[in-house]
């Protein structure tokens, strides 16, 4: 007997006959005395059809009103699932996220989740209800609601297990699991059968995109143990969890991680005084655009002047592009090149934590494979490349090659 | 400086082109410091798109879960409508009936209007907005969304109005106001300025289908004059209120209505005994089929049998067969004949109390017209006769021509 939390997006209940098939799986996998909650997104498509609808009226984002129709795709989503169930014979019910307790806070449309009160989700669970809850939704305290933005409804699922001490919160997705790289992209990939909440950050952080880091990071602060499966197979997935059991831990990499949209840009000739590059970085900030990796160089002792290198997401470009060449126009700088044929591989994994050999392994890799390393950049427990983008593919295998085909990988 | 609520019905909110002409309408009629409440169903045929997707869960009526699904439909447009007056730089905002105060009880699917806590609306209107509310659903003190079943959104509008002490409802539709007798059937008709909520109650009971009565008792209970009129028009409409100004009242008929679905039975052969006729009577209660007019007669006096003839919506004929057919088997009744080819024929006008003139005019305008008189029934402000359908169209103009024609009508 225990309480599990499922979360099933939207692809998975895109049609009344995707949700029987759902529900049939859930129904299958309870064992006596079980109690479900299950978090669902809007159904397929429906959501852009209503983001559509929005368009048609007004190209503003009124993000008050956009959430207000937008949270609809949920609840249609969870009042059908619940007839489903019923349908089958099974005591179900449906819960808005205010309903189950979901209190939002911060802006609408990318609203957090501040607190969870499931008492009327343990109510109706008591009852013997399955529960169903709609995802990526809250209330906030003036009684409106708001939608969570980007991931969500993993974030309701995990919130609302982390609120409830689940055993599990259950990920259905249309990954099987996390790899030791993107399979879509490299030969000879290794499921992973756990991974830490650290670990798994980190390969979010660096371009590994099977879960949102917000849900990770709900994991670890609630104790839950998350696991990503497929929604079309009986298979185990990955679990995310603190501590990982000794037997399924490997001692160094982890994982192989790409971001294909690290863009380069290389700020040159600033005065080498204290507060220059905070000016740059400032300036960038507020703009909402993000710097990752970051190269200072002196050039030689006798010039003032220094360079800095740094990448930020290719999508931000054309922003950074206005920002800097401001700053250059001004003379503050003497001169900014902005590449975006560039990309980052990394290596991840909580045991290379002082292991030195690790980086000269990833380095003889890319280096027998042909791959000029262009900055090199470290965490605690990553170890990133920018390189050329045309190199992605080779450099990914080549060290995924190093690590896993040894077996010293999982 | 008043305060109105206005409600639009789907066919009015169909698109966003038709809300954007709806928006228009509101600012222009708007005059400095006017106070706005807007009442929307949901989008044209968008509530039968989501009965057809729960059709495909189940054929039965999960009410509970309907109610969440449907009232998805309201949310929607009040968001859209919202959006629509952003738009045009005028503040608003919309709220779902849960928010609005609407509070619901009885059952999922056909709630009643408890209480209306109207305190959010208060203050987004003292904040400068204009409110768009979702009709036809309120919150269960469970917590739960509920719809109002037929005729909410007219009911949440008039509710909302009572509560807020509103200065006028007005209801846009698609028909201009009330009119002497149905336009579609009979000509000359004239609309009425004025009309009393008891009027109309008894219009509506007797067959003109332009309100459904719980708006018009929610009028009369809370005291708000209700301004039924066209979306697609400026013209003055009908208004229903307690009190109608002296000039333009009349005080004779003050309309005809018509009822082309009473369905016509006779039970012959009672036995002549007290509790008889309560237990017929009583059966059909039992099967939710509603009597309206009932005519008892003697035989002869050395008979101790008797016959009771009544009327019915011709909608429950074949349930009645089924109860009473199952009494004839048993012996209790010794024939039961049925007809559906009678319609109803009826003047309403609260001036009619008390002068007896107008029944022997309205015989005598049916008589004329070549109509058979089955059965009579009066109530304290009206008269009703049963007709053969056939001759329904006829005996309508007739009885309007002799009341209206003369110009005593209005």
């Amino acid at each position: 007997m225990a309480l599990y939390v499922k979360k099933f997006g939207g692809s998975s209940v895109a049609t009344p006959e995707k949700m029987l098939n759902i529900a049939n799986r859930v129904l299958r996998d309870r064992k006596p005395g079980d109690k479900i909650v299950i978090v669902v997104s809007a159904m397929g498509d429906s959501t852009d059809d209503l983001l559509d609808l929005a368009a048609k009226v007004s190209d503003v984002n009124y993000a008050r009103e956009r959430d207000m129709l937008l949270s609809t795709g949920e609840q249609v989503s969870i009042a059908l699932m619940a007839m489903t169930f019923k349908k089958l014979g099974v005591p179900a019910i449906s819960l808005t996220g205010p309903q189950a307790g979901i209190v939002a806070g911060g802006g609408y449309g990318k609203a957090t989740i501040d607190d969870v009160k499931p008492d009327r989700v343990f109510k109706e669970l008591e009852a013997g209800n399955i529960v169903i809850v709609a995802g990526f939704q809250g209330m906030m305290p003036n009684g409106d609601i708001a939608t969570l933005g980007r991931g969500g409804s993993d974030a309701t699922a995990v919130a609302l297990a982390g609120a409830m001490h689940a055993d599990m919160c259950e990920i259905f997705t249309d990954v099987d699991g996390v790899y030791s790289a993107d399979p879509r992209h490299v030969t000879g990939t290794i499921k992973m059968k756990e991974i830490t909440n650290t670990e798994m950050l980190e390969m979010a952080r660096l371009g590994a995109g099977v879960m949102q880091p917000r849900s990770v990071e709900l994991g670890m602060k609630y104790h839950i143990p998350i696991h990503v499966r497929s929604t079309f197979t009986d298979e185990e997935g990955t679990i995310i969890r603190e501590v990982c059991t000794m037997e399924t831990r490997d001692d160094t990499v982890r994982g192989v991680a790409q971001d294909a949209h690290a863009a380069r840009i290389a700020v040159l000739g600033l005065r080498n005084i204290p507060g220059v590059a905070y000016k740059i970085f400032s300036v960038l900030a507020e703009n909402n655009i993000t710097v990752d990796m970051i190269v200072q160089s002196v050039r030689n002792s006798n010039d003032d002047k220094t360079d800095i290198i740094f990448t930020i997401d290719d999508a931000d470009l054309s922003d950074a592009k206005r920002v800097l060449d401001a700053m250059r126009d001004e003379g503050k700088v003497e001169e900014v090149i902005y590449d975006d044929d560039t990309a980052k591989v990394s290596v991840v994994g909580a045991g290379m934590l002082g292991r030195p050999g690790v980086a000269a392994r990833m380095f003889g890799a890319l280096g027998r494979a042909g791959v000029n390393i262009d900055i090199v950049s470290t965490s605690e427990i990553s170890i990133s490349c920018l390189i050329l983008r045309k190199d992605l593919d080779k450099a990914v295998q080549a060290i995924h090659d190093e690590f896993f085909t040894a077996g010293e990988g999982r």
